[in-house]
């Protein structure tokens, strides 16, 4: 391959370059990015594109920050004081306020349980990175959130996908899951409320999951980034609140609930009664000064955001996107070819399509690159969350972005339906 | 060490929690947090705490942001469209005003050679990621900026040391580092100017660092995060103009000649103008997804911060960066026990202690400590940059500080030489 003269191990002279990319890089894959940046497929030019593909709530302009946000970050510009390095673990009055608003008789927090990080990405790679080696697996949702894979699979952590049940509103099924553990299982990770199902467990099935970690003895990284964004009959609970024994690292952060996604703050919660997770702890610390963290003026801004920002905000946000979920079953349901399964939170909404009923649609992939084609509408396939012949639809759009959207869906199914 | 029942592999029931840290965290080290958050002294009571250990110029307010930053943060905050998220390489106006800001006639940049990152440090992890794979070495300063250990060796790199040469202006000893070198060298990092020395290398001694690297076929990660911050007749030669074959990773960012290392905004150059590292751009690329870079206010304020604020900023900035470094090497180089490098650039200044001329100090540690204990002055011991038996200070201090802490090092020295 290269061409070069060695002396006892030493190296004398290259005759040419050869910089390959690392092993590490190679193996870091982005689902999204394979699926939909390699589409070949151009939308219909006499159709305005509508996109229902990013997970980004403030894409369209209708879901918009509180302006308390914005005022508490504007006087932390104004200070002249919030522009140093903070602590690789996060500012303390940022963790003193997060451990106050989400601290509960059944699972207290203090400051030191608390990590801030570069959004909830970041919390989640410290997390994979604590809690699992090279060679070792992790147990993934499927359908589920394809950062989880490209964050283990970078690590080389083995990825073992458990499956949720679409007839039982995405719960785990928890004897496929029980089958994949071995000696090499070094966690599970679970998404709740769920990116892309849009589905909330109940507190039963939280109940039943932690007794199966009890029972292995299994440590679960826990993604509670749509927490509190339910609704309908849908009560959120967070997993912490509902064991004494399980050891679990919550994943969550500003991102989704205050609309500020590109603010890039997230934290960790670590919920540990019986001091299981004492080296893990020390292990996030360690960890957390390899890059430093989010942005000092956020992280200062922390305790005004969750303190000074209305319920009312979070109310009305979870009002439109219940509308959104609603007007989207009720449409996307009635369609020849499409069955749904109706969403309980988050802001995702997954569709199943029936290919034995098309006669020209063979899979999830096609489905999409054809909808692109004919309809300028794009969604994401469910292969990104390995679960085929599903697409997912974001909820987010303004109600005549989606009814556009389902409309062109619909005639689309009718044309290709068999 | 815990009990469980497996079965063809497959475990039944654990009786114990055994959560232990990952191998990754574990080799994870912070010299700086071994060190100074490990010292066992505590300031003298009687004397106000002075530290001159932290890079970080807006520690005691006199180096200040300019208004500019804060009027462009307050321009996307206001604009409710810079919340959603940005690509995952940076914001394309960024990349755009940087490429224009940055290229040269000799190292053309498109906005397709950037990418942003979650400060320099997130630039050299990235960086380092892409290029070494575990098991291979990389060449790093000694001394040298801690965090290149951490971050190489949180990798499974080695790193291998080559030696700064005090008494020609801490220039690289070639000839060591050329014995460094083997067929598992995966990369050289240099750090110019550099944190801890203060130098700045005169064009020359680059040119034989290139020619090094061209003889060896070595590509260079180059930190230039402390660029044009020179002064006294010193120049700055970014690395990058003086080479057409050597492939480079330039390092920089926003933190430090913009006065706001909170913000974390870095950033990669990919300097490359034979097509060497196709692979590594992709590579970055495909790396970038793993937590999506710098807060995106940040990022679409960056053409704003970089083509509007005055040269007179950072001309105001480099002329106090001089006159401390001048006051600090005029009082440090006459007390007795001490030798000083006279510094160059960047913010800080290697102090050399003459051990044999104390009565009671056996190191820098010692040093260090005594010199918390006694006199309430807080360095960082040269231990921490692989070089021991120097203190690094930061000389960015208000100027009362400077002189009231050296006055306290000059006393102290004096009750312990011999
Ligand atoms: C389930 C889930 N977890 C984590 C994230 C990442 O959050 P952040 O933007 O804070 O990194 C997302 C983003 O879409 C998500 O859907
Ligand atoms: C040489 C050097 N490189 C990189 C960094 C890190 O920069 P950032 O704060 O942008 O991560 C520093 C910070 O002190 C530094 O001294």
């Amino acid at each position: 391959m290269t061409s070069y003269v060695i002396n006892n191990n030493k190296l004398t002279r290259m005759k040419e370059w050869h910089v390959p990319a690392s092993i590490v890089s190679k193996r870091t894959v982005n689902p999204i990015r394979d699926v939909v940046y390699n589409m070949k497929v151009t939308p219909n030019p006499n159709k305005e594109y509508i996109s229902l593909a990013l997970g980004d709530p403030t894409y369209y302009g209708n879901f918009k920050i509180h302006e308390n946000c914005i005022d508490a970050m504007i006087t932390q510009l104004k200070s002249y004081n919030a522009n140093g390095y903070v602590p690789a673990i996060g500012v303390e009055s940022a963790r003193i306020a997060l451990a106050k608003k989400f601290s509960t008789k059944e699972a207290p927090l203090t400051p030191e349980d608390i990590l801030l990080t570069s959004g909830a990405s970041d919390a989640l790679s410290l997390a994979i990175n604590v809690l699992c080696n090279e060679g070792q697996n992790i147990l993934l949702p499927r359908p589920g959130f394809s950062l989880y894979q490209t964050l283990s699979e970078s690590k080389g952590i083995e990825c073992r996908y458990y499956n949720l049940l679409p007839d039982r509103n995405w719960e785990i099924d928890l004897d496929h899951l029980s089958s994949l553990i071995d000696d090499k299982t070094a966690c599970l990770l679970i998404n709740n409320p769920s990116n892309p199902c849009g589905s909330n467990f109940t507190r039963q099935h939280l109940e039943s999951i932690l007794y199966l970690c009890e029972n292995y003895k299994l440590p679960v990284i826990c993604d509670e980034i749509y927490e509190d964004m339910v609704y309908g009959d849908s009560i959120f609970y967070p997993l912490a609140n509902l064991t004494k024994t399980v050891p679990i690292l919550k994943i969550s952060g500003l991102a989704k609930r205050y609309l500020i996604p590109g603010w890039r703050v997230g934290w960790i919660f670590i919920y540990d009664h019986n001091n299981i997770l004492n080296e893990v702890r020390s292990g996030l610390a360690a960890l957390a000064n390899l890059i430093l963290g989010a942005n000092s003026l956020v992280q200062r801004a922390i305790p005004d955001i969750i303190t000074n920002t209305p319920q009312s905000f979070h109310d009305e946000t979870n009002k439109s996107l219940e509308e959104n979920a609603k007007l989207s079953a009720n449409v996307l349901g009635k369609i020849p070819g499409l069955h749904i399964i109706v969403p309980q939170g988050a802001m995702y909404m997954m569709v199943g399509i029936n290919v034995e009923e098309f006669k020209d649609i063979k899979n999830d992939i096609e489905f999409n690159e054809k909808l692109v084609q004919e309809e300028s509408v794009l969604c994401l396939p469910g292969k990104i969350f390995h679960y085929p012949n599903y697409v997912r639809i974001v909820t987010t759009a303004p109600t005549a972005k989606l009814n556009e959207a389902y409309e062109r869906i619909k005639e689309f199914c009718v044309r290709h339906h068999v």
